[in-house]
């Protein structure tokens, strides 16, 4: 569990500046080296960390003697380069004024930069060749001092990517305990080469001026912030570019949980957030952040864009390191050096993640330390639930109190006389309690059947019921499927949902405890809805996978999200066809209408309570899918609720703390691009002892499509027409698939046409199956 | 391994009617059953194997009483109904008269068809579920009659082909042994619905007419083959959907071996095969062959039409089971119910790849029995060979014949008095045998130095030495790469080749071997290239799935490709940017230019026997990536080679059998839609002890797009014009990557200008590498 107090660590990034300036004004009496000077330094300053390049300028000379041509240069030159770097192949060694650090203590907590003129993404086989070997030397000399992170200079060339990861990839093979971090700018800075005159910043840090003639070197591009008025119009291809090559890298790594991301905020960001909340599913550990990305304020200290200041206050979620570069540079007139670091550390008490995790009554606040951690949901059918967890969910406060109403509610709908109440699963009887509170404020006359099959939550009902609540309040004890009641109840009041509602067997549980209920009676709660909406985390994805048990591999689990995006958006997509981010699956009503009975008034089966929906979601922005998140609503009585619905639950139960979402994972990542169409298929599976779920999803691709119209319109001229508002609805209770309506649906390519264009949908991927064959049900009946 | 000779099995289809006439007709005496009669006539007819239905209409009437609300029925009916359902559902089983068999000795060997009006895939709840019952318990019930083999209905209803794949899938995990397989008409029957009175043919020999009105079941529509022109113009789009349908299917059961496909001929199939070509990748199991899908000849005998002769004919590689049905209805004037086996008979003795297997010399019978066989690679450098698997190899009369050839050919271009061969690497001595023949006929006066590092191999040498070559022929034993020779040699002769050329190391043994070529010297081979195609085979896939041996699973296989599809096209794309179907990825020349030697004339490092390829394939139609097809072509002299490229080796050298091609497996299936391109990266990685290949591929999909051409040209003026020929290409020198060029590839949606389009590529997806960080290298230097 990390607390959130200290959501950021503040970094410092030292220059081979900073480090050539220190050994020239070295004094042994005060500091061994030049470099734990710096270090003790940066810790006065009240840095939590330092960043720092391995390699001097010394190594780069060498490398590029050896290893890249000169043009120009004589057949004899040519030889002797090459026999020295064949030398150097096969035994790679640093001298020792080719690097920043020789030192244990120098080395220790520190985060080194690899050299950032290694190409590893190189066009030219040899470049690339001879940078994975100088990398995997400066790796194995930073494991040798024991450094625990390394941040890898940025991927640049997307059409040689897939090498850059088979680099990555080898070394963390190799390579064992450090972390890598891909340093990676958060869109393509390549769009910026047309802009005027682009100035290199952050790079100037590190290498010296004379270094970045862009014959020898193509250094990663940051531009000033100054420009960002000129890049708030990138496009959203732009911005997914890096993230393209971030999801290859990772996904060629296999999402390596050594593998991570350091974000380089030196290039503007566009202003609109929407486009960048796709990093909140990745793996975030580092953010760069240069003096010069900071804007004077009116007073002239350094403060940050608006998108920017954004950006990192939903960054927190990470725990980030932010690694403020130039910051003694004097690149603000106010403030000095530490105004940088008190501006990270403002952002971060004002990140909404924060401060809801700090407010007390919150869910995140209640939540502390459980955020992205996989839990198996309660099973309390099969399993006996402890007092300590009972004890956990009566702290709800908002829970209870929506019972409470909509049960003083239905008592002043009610005609009866004397009214009889029935608590199907009493628990240690909170929901008595609130029952007794409601019948006192309406002063009706009503007795409460109180049942509970769990033997050891019947003592603490026992002793409630001596101590508390007298005769009002009568004990059975026995599984609501099967007991005997003494009269029927005018209202049932049951507390079985879990987080997708019927997930813990509510609907099996109360079609039994409605033998007990009067025909015209009352349930609360009355109707409840299971909604799924696709998910990005690769967090999750690692958790997931990591569970060793394989029948908890193949279930949903209860997650408090934090570090996910949901991929989904509202609007109906290219080809209109599309439900909203957030979709519901089904609903389970009750009492519910005509079930047949066997002669103890219970269903002869449990076919009425299976249950398949299919979803058709609109991805925006690319991402890749690694699961559905799954939500509930219920309707208690009348207008009263409980949601944890992202979009609903404030206006319905805000601050209600007793459900985490559910997390259905996919075996495998699914990647869906910009303006795909996502098919989710889910199925609420039942036989005479089990019940689970099933899911899978298919992506494809709307695009226009200019070429086919005609042809395809002559081919089949009722087909242009067909439009998704005629198809017939998965409700229907018809079981003819009637001749002329399947036409459009059986078709590979779904076509629609809207005002303007004409659309084209193509399959263009699948994720298997989570949950085949029934195997894995995880409830027994 | 499985003999060519009665490829096809045939087997006959007994109707209903064919049923209930033997009912009528029954005579106790002569048979046990009217179905025992049934089996003992078809046999005697000559038929091998028989399928029949396996329930009765009196079952589908009374299903459908239950489980089908006919419209207009009152609630006391419904309530009825509804009741005798749930009692079916909670103990499903048949009454007698319900199914067509009931004993083991009329179930032997049959296949039987599983119920055809269950809707597997209706768009209703209630249907799909009561299906599904259904068919669980005709399962088990076949089951109990040890059947082996059950047929299913075709899915009909995209929109819910998840459904009928994810019940598939549980009956193959709930039930054991049974083989299921997927009836599937080759495309869309619905396109038919539109054309003029479609007519149900094969449906009419399962069920009776009555049955068949369209409000209570949709059965399967198949058309009468005389349409088949109107429709030979069926756009590859619906030629796709079926098969789009059987890769969800398949995919949801995770390509379980028990799942197969039985295409129904019935549909007339469009008049290109190249679409067909796809289902040579899939795990065909039988072929429904209905008398009426038969055209007359001129003189009255049922015969195919051209299409289906030749689909029927590449079909003969999955050994198929064709089942003819109606053949006995007097459908042709001429050749009674005989003909149509004996037509099909025709079939299989004029397939290509039967006549292939059957004519002795060529690569197809010499590899009886190795098709589709995963074969480790030889590492002849690692592992010292058998004689028997060098006398395998020395039956090739080809490979000798060429390197005869290249031999006579380099003598007689030799201007030297005395030539000094060195044939490094001799094994038992082929190459010995045919230089001498070769020096026998130029008349030149030469020697040979016979280099061999196999000790067992080297006392035949010395054994041939003594009783064949004599004095010409001076053996040394010892590896080539350190070994010292006498006197530098004109002409090195090697065979040290594997299917991708230089797999089995190659040029790291003729790089220590290079040591005595003179300077000016020849080497045979002169150079050697490696060829890849994207590949998809079901069969492949579990193959390398089923290897249990991790080591082996990271590695390619040598493997006779049978029931695989290439699945790159020729042309360019949509893009422009994509290469031939069979693409090369590098090359290695011997002797190789200037490389830096140490004191030995050894290479200090294997750096430049490193390679990487990027290849673009297009996709042009639908299918799924399951690996890579590896292939070579080498140069021996002049134009004298070797090759297996598909394309080219009956050019360079037919019938040649030595090498069979590599298969390059993925991890995890990659699904790639019509006009996608594929991008292919493999890299040939070297340490100082290890070389491996590593692999990946991504996939993206061109579009027109005429949503964006305007603002994207406005945005980025220089953008449009940009086009692939001016990007660098891999080959370059430079390691310097210039500001200007790569504005193109480093953008997320390449985008190029052809002559009228403007096209859009867009990523949708990737399988990741395979082999990774080089854990896996194969071969030991």
């Amino acid at each position: 569990m990390t607390s959130w107090s200290g959501s950021a660590t503040i970094s410092t990034f030292l220059t081979l500046d900073d480090i050539s300036k220190a050994r020239k004004n070295h004094d042994p009496s005060k500091h061994k080296t030049p470099v734990l000077k710096l270090l003790a330094e940066a810790r006065a300053k009240g840095y939590e960390a330092v960043s720092l390049p391995l390699t001097t300028e010394k190594w780069r000379t060498r490398w590029e003697e050896m290893c890249l041509l000169p043009s120009g240069s004589d057949r004899d030159s040519e030889i002797n380069a090459e026999q020295k770097a064949e030398v150097w192949r096969s035994r790679p060694a640093f001298l020792n004024d080719e690097v920043t650090i020789t030192r244990l203590d120098e080395a220790e907590g520190v985060t080194v930069m690899i050299s950032d003129w290694l190409e590893l993404d190189a066009t030219d086989d040899w470049v690339r060749h001879d940078a994975e070997i100088a990398l995997k030397q400066e790796l194995a000399y930073a494991s040798y001092l024991n450094i625990q992170s390394a941040i890898l200079p940025a991927p640049r060339n997307r059409e040689h990517a897939a090498s850059y990861a088979r680099i990555v990839n080898s070394c963390l093979k190799n390579t064992p305990y450090i972390h890598l971090s891909i340093s990676l700018p958060i869109y393509n800075p390549s769009v910026l080469q047309h802009t005027q005159n682009p100035s290199l910043l952050f790079t100037e840090n590190i290498t010296s001026p004379e270094s970045l003639s862009p014959s020898v070197s193509a250094p990663r591009l940051f531009v000033s912030g100054s420009s960002s008025e000129k890049l708030s119009s990138a496009p959203e291809s732009e911005l997914n570019a890096t993230w393209e090559m971030w999801d290859l890298i990772r996904s060629i790594c296999d999402y390596d949980t050594r593998l991570t991301l350091t974000l380089d905020l030196a290039p503007p960001l566009p202003s609109t957030i929407g486009v960048l909340s796709k990093w909140a599913a990745e793996s975030v550990r580092s953010i760069l952040l240069p003096a010069s990305t900071f804007i004077a304020n009116a007073k002239g200290y350094p403060v940050l864009p608006k998108t920017a200041q954004s950006f990192i206050r939903e960054c927190m979620i990470h725990h980030p390191t932010v690694i403020l570069s130039a910051a003694n540079a004097g690149q603000h007139t106010r403030g000095g050096e530490t105004a940088y670091a008190q501006y990270v550390r403002h952002l971060e008490k004002t990140s909404p993640a924060v401060q809801a995790a700090e407010r007390a009554g919150t869910v995140e606040n209640f939540a502390q330390g459980y955020q992205d951690y996989l839990q198996a949901p309660l099973q309390p059918l099969m399993d006996n639930l402890q007092s300590v967890t009972y004890q956990t969910f009566e702290q709800d406060p908002i829970k209870y109190a929506q019972y409470e109403e909509a049960m003083y509610r239905a008592l002043l709908d009610w005609d009866e006389e004397k009214i009889v109440f029935c608590i199907a699963g009493a628990g240690r009887g909170p929901l008595v309690t609130r029952c007794l509170t409601a019948i006192e404020r309406t002063r009706r006359d009503a007795i409460i059947y109180a049942v509970e099959k769990n033997p050891n939550a019947f003592v603490t009902l026992q002793n409630r019921k001596e101590r508390e609540w007298g005769d009002k309040v009568q004990l059975l004890f026995g599984d609501m499927r099967f007991i005997d009641v003494p009269e029927q109840a005018d209202i049932l009041v049951s507390e079985l949902l879990g987080s997708f509602g019927d997930n813990e067997l509510s609907p099996e549980c109360l079609d039994g405890a409605m033998r007990f209920l009067k025909p015209t009676g009352i349930s609360i709660p009355s109707s409840y809805t299971a909604h799924l909406a696709p998910l990005s985390s690769s967090k999750l994805f690692n958790e997931a996978r990591a569970t060793k048990d394989l029948k908890s591999l193949e279930t949903p689990y209860v997650v408090m999200f934090q570090a996910v995006n949901i991929l989904s958006g509202e609007g109906g997509g290219l080809s209109g066809r599309c439900g909203p981010q957030i979709q519901e699956c089904w609903e389970f009503e009750h009492p519910r209408r005509d079930p047949v009975l066997d002669a103890r008034g219970l269903p002869k089966t449990n076919s009425h309570n299976a249950r398949s929906a299919k979803l058709n979601f609109y991805i925006p922005y690319a991402g890749v899918l690694h699961g559905l998140a799954g939500y509930f609503e219920a309707v208690l009585y009348g207008n009263v609720g409980l949601s944890i619905h992202p979009h609903r639950k404030d206006h319905i139960s805000k601050d209600m703390l007793s459900w985490f979402p559910l997390f259905f994972p996919f075996k495998e990542p699914l990647f869906l691009p910009s303006n795909s169409e996502l098919q989710v298929s889910i199925w609420r599976l039942t036989t005479e002892r089990q019940v689970w779920y099933e899911w899978h999803a298919e992506s494809f691709l709307s695009s226009p499509s200019f070429a086919q119209i005609d042809a395809t319109l002559q081919r089949s001229p009722s087909l242009g027409s067909a439009s998704a508002s005629t198809l017939p609805s998965g409700g229907i209770q018809s079981p003819l698939i009637d001749a002329e309506d399947p036409v459009f649906m059986q078709r590979a390519r779904h076509m629609s046409l809207d005002s303007s264009h004409f659309y084209e949908t193509v399959k263009i991927g699948q994720t298997s199956l989570h949950n085949p064959g029934g195997r894995s049900s995880w409830i027994g009946l």
